[in-house]
């Protein structure tokens, strides 16, 4: 059975690059290293969507308000729900999507299976 | 939209309090303090369990394996797989695991909703 560490994982992730890390359940866990990136705003139909942060921090906009997500803050965005992220300062954290959900369309166009 | 912060959350549970702070996709995420505890081993069937470990270690034990987890940690025990966590010092932990797959008979007699 492996293990990972989080945090080495996300430490040796390129930038904008997601380090596919498991699954659970039929949902994908990604560590991923961002900066200065704002995505469009997007909705994902059919998942949920699981944001922690393990070093730095970063926005997660909506349609009217707005949430800053620092280490150690866990998010779950309910699926249908209008959000994006807007990273400025380096960020590391872990997502969770339903299988398929991630690709280069909803990512800036980084999305690649690794 | 709520965050939690999952360190606060845990340094706010009982001993042995699963505390619940949120669903993904039909998953529930939970956090705990355990100490000193070895629980049965046992095997979920219909659903993988993930473990991620905020503070402090454990060992996983598996049929003829075991794998130590300290912090940052995670990983996913697949569904089918007979384990047990052996808990020594103190360890603060996040678990993940279908709807309804814990209870009192795989937690050590815990689990409740919270």
């Amino acid at each position: 059975m492996q293990k990972t560490n989080l945090f080495v994982a996300a430490n040796n992730a390129k930038l904008f690059e997601y380090i596919n890390i498991g699954q659970l359940n039929g949902n994908t866990l990604s560590v991923l290293q961002a900066e200065n990136r704002t995505l469009d705003f997007h909705v994902h139909e059919k998942s949920d969507e699981l944001f922690y942060v393990l070093e730095g921090q970063f926005v997660l906009e909506f349609n009217k308000s707005a949430v800053t997500l620092a280490a150690g803050d866990l998010i779950i965005v309910p699926k249908g729900t209008r959000h994006r992220p807007v990273v400025t300062t380096r960020v590391k954290c872990l997502l969770m999507d339903m299988n398929g959900t991630l690709n280069a369309e909803n990512t800036g166009g980084t999305y690649a299976i690794t």
